[in-house]
Formats: structure tokens, sequence, C-alpha cells
């Protein structure tokens, strides 16, 4: 058929290597789908119209478009570990849920001049994050796009088990939190002034660490809220706190900080315990308990109140409404 | 949190309105989900980390990634067309598994320059084709981009029938498609030249008329192999012939060409059963039945057969191999 438009312009490339526009369409697709294994579960995967499934309880989906310049950057981040991330802050959104991951589609566009195997190193990120999250690549497509372009889609099941909502928070509950908190906004303070270490910090920006299995584990110990911390803790806990009517109260002293976060922010002059409240792209798990069933390896970092008279639903800080930035719009981008 | 890269750089847009960049991220959210209506099956919908619904037997799934400049344009399309094929193009993958819609999510990347109203048409667009096709929007995302990118990912459930794949088309059964065959790509002609009519052929270019219901349809009659024409009637029974095994020989005095098609090729000198053959973007559904099993409404137009000595799988006409363009790659762009 005829083309809409002539040749996308994308960024300068290695030529020497094969191109998507060599390899072509089917060629991609024959390079990511290669030896792929399916679960159990999976009775039709890539090749057909759609793949097919069986899912054990209601299904639970999400999805994620993340965008070359946006989201990631080709010349801070490796094709694995764009991969990686694509499928981790995506699989984050079942884990707050408390549902088990079972398949994932992905769309990729990306300019004809990018070299094959780029998408080649994509794709063995995109499997070793699979794996490491229990989820199966069932399916996807790709097209042609002057910025690379990947959208996820997630699809997990409840077993049983009701999904764990934003709206579910009470009034003497605690605020708990599993994984990491600032890492990755200390990452991307580093890289922005052209520096590569903290190590550990950039890793975390490059990868999100996600608690796989945590979400489950805090389901089934009974949280009534939860979600994944992508904007920035305080931002995030807004909408559990909108949704259920309530305050949540952090206590500043209970946040342990960890040491990439506080090196990063010695070395720019940044506050440590800004970059953990404000600082999105973890993808920590953040969930409300009763107290006394907060599962091990969780941390307890404030309480859940009601509003006071005239208050409103609200996330404090000691007490009292934190100053400073705190989250992220993907259209005003800072 | 801080940006990493500065505004994107959208196309020139009209600024007297509200753009993406004014009313924000979640405002852009709340445009899209703003009055949406769920079916039964789900009982979470947007607004939560992931949305959850109830499936029927299999799940069914399927992702589409749309771009600007390749699969649409914005001077040829209006936002709600282009929200209508979004959903169109998806559902029809579905439709070739012989699967009833459930619930589908959408990631919209966009620049912060384009107009908020854009965005509303859209989504206005995407629930006119999600009532039409019986499916339910139930979440999504957004970003910023410098080009308006669009992934549909579908679900759907099989209630007990098996899915219809490429590969059990046998010899001796007929070659059968509704729909429409070579209206999209007339249209895509006509638009090339700068003109707008046949308006039904243009029309076809930017909403495709999926035949919904008819999958199912097609699946209780017992149809063993099906998909939806996507990239041309040739190529895309070329999978078929591919995973099955076989030949089919199309017969061309069987083809009824449709008045618009005719037209087209006529004021622009291409060959009429071309635009059929080769012409994409229809999503038709073409589809293996036994001999008299074909239901109502849809069009016989080929046998299949098994391969002769050192023939292979293949597709041809009038037991000839097709002369010409038969297919399209979207990295390599015509």
């Amino acid at each position: 058929m005829d083309a809409i438009i002539g040749s996308g312009t994308g960024p300068a490339t290695d030529r020497t290597a094969d191109t998507l526009a060599s390899v072509g369409e089917f060629g991609v697709i024959a390079q990511i789908t290669r030896d792929l294994v399916m679960s159990p579960q999976v009775s039709v995967g890539p090749g057909d119209d759609a793949a097919v499934f069986l899912v054990d309880g209601s299904a639970v989906t999400s999805t994620d478009l993340l965008v070359e310049g946006v989201h990631f950057r080709t010349d801070w981040s490796s094709a694995e570990e764009i991969g990686r991330k694509a499928v981790a802050v995506n699989v984050a959104d079942l884990e707050a849920m408390g549902a088990t991951p079972v398949s994932m589609v992905i769309g990729l566009g990306a300019p004809g001049s990018l070299p094959a195997q780029w998408v080649r190193e994509f794709s063995t990120g995109v499997r070793m994050e699979a794996d490491r999250a229990g989820i199966c690549l069932v399916g996807g497509d790709t097209t042609g796009a002057r910025e690379i372009t990947i959208c996820v889609t997630v699809i997990g099941q409840t077993e049983g088990r009701a999904p764990v909502l934003r709206s579910g928070a009470r009034t003497g509950q605690v605020l708990a939190v599993k994984g990491r908190l600032g890492w990755a906004a200390a990452g991307l303070s580093v890289l922005e002034r052209g520096f590569r270490s903290p190590r550990a910090a950039v890793d975390s920006q490059r990868v999100p660490r996600v608690p796989y299995g945590a979400g489950r584990e805090a389901a089934r110990a009974g949280a009534t809220a939860m979600l994944d911390v992508s904007d920035g803790l305080l931002a995030d806990l807004g909408h559990i706190a909108d949704a259920s009517r309530v305050v949540i109260d952090l206590d500043s002293a209970r946040f342990e900080i960890d040491e990439p976060v506080r090196a990063v922010a010695a070395a720019t002059g940044r506050d440590a315990l800004g970059l953990v409240l404000a600082g999105g792209e973890d993808h920590a798990l953040a969930a409300c308990f009763e107290v006394g069933s907060v599962p091990d390896g969780w941390q307890v970092l404030g309480r859940v109140r009601d509003p006071e008279a005239e208050e409103g639903p609200t996330v404090l800080v000691d007490g009292k409404h934190w100053e400073g930035s705190a989250g992220w719009d993907h259209y005003r981008r800072g």
C-alpha cells in the first residue's frame, strides 16, 4: 500500500548495522518474538490477530506510554535498560492493585533509521524484566515513528483477592512503603549535570527496582488502600487522601534516607528529604494497613486520620503542608 | 519532578483555545473520562492504578500503535475520526479471533501545544466507536510527545468458543469476506491527490467500517481460520496460507468491485482489482468455511487447496501469482 508520508526522520544513528527499515516490519517482529516461551496460561501467543490466555478471578489491566525524551533518553540509558523500565513501571500498577501479573503486549514505534541491534537489546531487557516480574509477553505491534515510543499494556488477575483501591484508607491506619524513595530523582539530578555516579542512584533512574510480589503480600495482609509511587510520594499519596477522604500525616523522623540519595543531595545542594518526598519514578508501593498488620520489609512512615473541621483531605509532613514542588505533569514538563 | 527535556515542539496549532499544557495532565484525563459509563462487567474503571473487570472464558488481547503522519494526518482527518479509527482497527483484531469485545485502554501522547479541544473531539470519537463495537473504555495514560501517538489495547472474551486462528484453513474449504475491500486505499489515493471525493471512499480511509459482530458469527458458523484485512487482502491471506500450509486461490470473477473503488480507479488510472487485492486499512474479515456453511452477508471469493508438488503455501488469483504490489511495511513506508 502507499505510504501516507515519506520516511520518518529519526535521530542520527549507526548506519553500519542493519536498521529497522532494512530488516522490515516482519523482521523486527521476528527478532522480538524469537524463542519466546509462553506460560501454561497462554494458549495463543504472538503471531495471530490477538493473544489468548486464561485469567483466574477478575482481569486487571493498565497501560503506560513511554516516549523518548520524556521518559527516557537513549544517551542516558541503554536499549536493554529502556526495555526493562518499560515493563517495570507498568507491572508496578498491577502490584499496586494487589494483582498477580499474567500477560503483556507492547507497541513499539521507532524511526526506520534505528539500528535493528537497538531493538534486539530492548527486547532482551523486556524479557529480563518480564521474568523478574513473572509476566509473559504475548503480543504487540510495531510501526514507524519519529521518536522511539513504547506502549506497554499489562493484564493481571485477582485470584480471589479483592483489588486494593486508592479509596480504602481509614482513620487509625498506618501508611507504609516498600521499595526505594528518592533514588530515581537523585539519579536524574546527577544525569542532568552530566555525571554518572553515584551509580546506584543513576541505575535506579534507568531501571526502577519495583518490589515485585509486595502488592499481593500487602493485599493478603489486609491493606485497604495502595498505589505505586510514580509521580512523587506526596503527589501520589494525595490521590489516596482524595479518594479516601482522609488526611495522611507523614512523620519525617521515620524516613530512613538511603545513602545514594543523601550523597546526591549533599553534592548538588538539594534537600534530601525533598528528593524522597517529591521525587518520582521509583515505583515503590505505598499502602494503608491496620496497626500491627504491616508485613515485614514495609516501612511505616505515617498515619491516617479524618480531616478536621474545614481541613479537607490532604497529605501533611509532621502535621504541616510541605513547602516546595510535589509532583510532575507530563505536558508542562517541569 | 524535573523534566528530562524541555517542552516538545508540536505542529503549529490554534493557540486561541486551551492547550494540553494549560489544562495539564489531570485536566486532560478528566476530559477524557467525564461521564464515562462502565458496563456491568467492569468493577473498577478509570482513576485507580489499573482497571478491573470480569472475563467470560479465555481473555483475548491485541494492541495497536497509531502515529501521526504514519496512520493518520490531522489535516486529512478530524480528531473525532482519528478517535473512531483507533478503536475500530483494534477491535477488528478481536473480531478476527471470533471474540466478544469487553474492555479497552488507551495511551495518548501529544504535544503540549495541542488544543485541548482536539482531545475532547478525539474522546468523542473513541466513545462513538466503542459504543458501536460494544467495548468499554476502562483506563489509559496520557503523556507529552512530539507527534500525536495513540496506543489502543483491547481485551475480549471467548465465551466458550474456540478462538479462530490463522492456522486452521483446510483443503476443500471456501474463502469468504465480510466488509469493504479497496475503499480505504481508494480514499487514500484521492487524498494524496488533494481531493476529497468520492466522499464514501475518503470516509472509509478516515474511519474503516469494521463489520462488528461478524467475527462471532463466523466462529459460530464453524470458521476454522480468520483474520482482518489490514495490510491488503493478498498480503493478509498470505498469513493464513503460511500458517495453514495451504494454497488460497481467488476467483477474480467473484469480486464485486464497489462503485467508489471503480470511480477512483477510473479517475486515477489505477487498476480497480489492484485496489481491492492490495489495498489495506478496510479491516474486512476474511475467513475459511466448509462449503455450505458460509453465513449470509459473507462473499465467497475463492477456495482452499493443498499445495501441489514443490508449490508451497501461497495465494493465487485465477490460479496465477498476482503481478504488482501486495502489501505494506510500516518501516519502509511504500
